[in-house]
């Protein structure tokens, strides 16, 4: 793909300011600041890489205000961030469209519904009573079980698992390897042994959720584990049976969430969290990596650590921790001193 | 499924107690207390939950003693996590059985040994010299290694790989997506390059173990690596090379068990806990979450914390160390009252 | 594979010394000693085993040096660990080669160009433009995205997935069920909604490199995520988007490299550690279990805990958090020694 600085800018809706010569230099690829060629179109999303500006050799900028002194072509949005993915897209790879219909090495269902536009890859298996909604694409390799249902316009990438009575709302991505539907972590101990608990229960992943590779979510005991609407998961992370995460979370790679916990809305996990089973985590609350969440936490806190605390605190503890060499010493100091003002005080008496 | 209360209760071998004018309400699922509906059955673990007992819809109760002054059938058990698994599996979601055979699709070579009632999905592919029990189901996409032999009436779900010379019991359920028999970690550094050390081990899982989704069980140097019979291994769990684990154990998500680790019977490793190469866990030991295991445990301990250490102990250090602040604020006061002692003295003298 | 103690020798271009009547005694496998039976050779890498030779019924011994007063056969060798190597090599169980060609099953598309040798198994997909190298093996289930290259002499394990754009270099092993090239997490938040950051860079694997099981390496942004030629990767690693690692670094399994880390040459993380995203870790510095970097370290160290410090004082502080009890302890007494000291004052006032 290639597009001219002045196509770009029109593309994004920009306004081309700045040396407006270089407007019809062609333009192939988006690139940070620190790397970017002549043929290419860099970005600056806060102050810091502005100051790089005058040195980087890119082709054009997209910009929020127009910056001065700059000799290169300018392209002034109103959101660098929202105009950056427009960007991204004009010079995406182009690749070959998954080819509508049944692939021949295929095995589907004769009681599967499959809507128009879906295409499914080489060697899927789609189980009884499975429907998946239109123009969804269901890569090679992945398993559909029984009476699962897809929605419309959803990405299930190659090798994907997916258990039986799962259900995914539209423009759901599910990356590779990844695993729905599996039966939690739930055995009871009786007469010496790990009995299993029946997982009756299954799973529902609602709209524009993203899923990425190599990542695991139980289906329930009873009812079902659910992941809200416009939640993006990150890859290799663990949702327990009976999870119900909220609209909107961003949950980083390696978290684990334990049974039955709930998630609000807006709630971030940065990598490698842990969370404790059936605790709540409300709106908004972002929790900082490798914490290790113990108790419910109300919405809109800061928290991290283990176990985690509110963010602020965990910082003045970690730093005292760090003074504990010297607190040690200030301790052996002053019994020292009080020693001699206790004999001092024998002496007198 | 649908059973009345009065057929559910022959089923669990319960005594019908309570109000038995119920006893031809149709039951449909098995329900945790607060959610239940009048076509749902709840059962009571603890008493925590029998305060709501009498708020709830469920259509009947399953109890070890009966509850008085509940107008509901009581459905009186010996052991209601027992009888919880039969309710449980009486109204399972009916699937399809996994039909008897070898898919056309599979690859089975001709020196392999299946065994009667065997059922080999789509696209499988099963190398020479395998061996596959009785009434096992391989499920679609796997792969089975040379040589290795897989017992009767297991589980292997779809697009698990199981790599040359592992041996599984019987009974064993292998979720999808697993790995089992991958070369381990192990690299000399020679001549300024990391040289794989030659795995020529194998992977023994015994009877009755069940691993979650996405896990890596790494085949031994020498020897084997070893999972104990009744060993329960949840999601994205990480067994290294040559690691010994004992009967009864139960391994939860994200944990990693460092190479040659050995752990007795019955150990309980809580999500995201960390063992270290060749250190011992005795039987019975639970270590909590996150926990980072450095040295070598006895049997019969609760261990927590990184480093771990009794989780008593952890529990008293953490509560100090989350008293830090207070703690330096008492060691500047006590300085400064120091101070004045000495400023007194010296005064006096 | 059967060599007696004498062939043993030869093929080691081992001095033969010790007993050596048993030079004509048959071995058939590596073991270490503790279990070594007398079919079997042994080996000793450090002092510590030394000891224990006396007592082991191993066939044969590889030793760097002359064991005075051990009545077995000894191959005194130059490097023991690279004796040993070889040595497993000549038992490791013999498995069929994987058959040159296409498999009939395979789907492979007409423009990929596959090099001669070239081993592609059942049910994998090869999309266009794709390239491979001389005697590479992609194990059955594998799936080749578009116009990725892979190298000669690589070896793609069963169920692995490469998304497109991807370039592994020669020599290259990735275990089964990893991911190579899945879109990273990087979302901007516009509109109320989580919009994804398009991904358009790819994947660069450079040779030598070993992926383990279960792995994730995500696609960059803007040019390449990179792992550095010589690296190896233990299992369920998760490599972020646009993470750069040098050469000949080692990566434990369950760690986590958040978005754009640079790791130098030679670094080595620990089991479960963390890298906060953009961070810079210097040549040849190591990082301990669960450890949780979140700034950038110089070359050289020995980094651990959470928030990484220097290994050495993070073992000091761990013991000051460990002595915490008494130090609260000792406060407590000097605060009523204090008192004392006080009151006895004012007495005197």
């Amino acid at each position: 793909m290639e597009l001219t600085v002045a196509q770009l800018a029109k593309r994004l809706d920009a306004k081309l300011a700045g040396n407006t010569d270089g407007a019809t230099r062609p333009i192939t690829a988006v690139c940070p600041i620190e790397a970017a060629s002549e043929s290419e179109v860099t970005f600056i999303v806060d102050d810091k890489h502005k100051a790089l500006l005058k040195k980087s050799r890119a082709g054009a900028v997209i910009v929020s205000a127009r910056v001065e002194g700059l000799d290169k072509p300018q392209l002034i949005v109103k959101d660098v961030r929202s105009s950056l993915i427009e960007a991204l897209s004009a010079f995406a790879p182009r690749l070959k469209a998954a080819p509508e219909g049944i692939d021949s090495t295929a095995r589907v269902a004769d009681s599967a519904k499959i809507a128009s536009g879906v295409s499914i890859g080489a060697h899927v298996v789609v189980d009884d009573g499975v429907e998946i909604g239109s123009d969804t694409i269901i890569a090679a390799g992945c398993k559909i079980g029984e009476n699962s249902k897809i929605g419309a316009n959803c990405r299930i990438d190659s090798n994907v698992v997916i258990y039986h009575n799962c259900r995914l709302g539209g423009h759901v991505v599910v990356q590779a390897n990844s695993t729905i539907g599996s039966t939690g972590f739930g055995y009871s101990f009786i007469d010496g042994a790990h009995k299993l608990i029946p997982h009756n229960g299954g799973v529902v992943i609602e709209d524009f959720v993203h899923i990425g590779a190599n990542c695991c979510v139980d289906r329930a005991k009873f009812g079902d584990t659910i992941v809200g609407a416009g939640t993006k998961i990150d890859n290799l992370v663990q949702i327990a049976h009976n999870v119900v995460i909220g609209k909107c979370c961003l949950i980083a790679a390696l978290s684990g969430l334990s049974g039955s916990c709930r998630l609000g809305d807006g709630v971030v996990l940065a990598g490698q969290v842990g969370l404790a089973d059936n605790i709540e985590i409300g709106d908004g609350t972002m929790v900082g990596a490798q914490a290790g969440v113990m108790n419910s936490i109300p919405a809109g806190q800061k928290i991290a650590w283990t176990p985690a605390i509110k963010a602020k605190e965990a910082f003045r503890i970690v730093t005292l921790v760090m003074r504990l060499p010297k607190m040690a010493e200030q301790l052996k100091k002053l019994s020292k001193r009080t020693d001699r003002l206790e004999a001092a005080k024998d002496d007198k008496e």
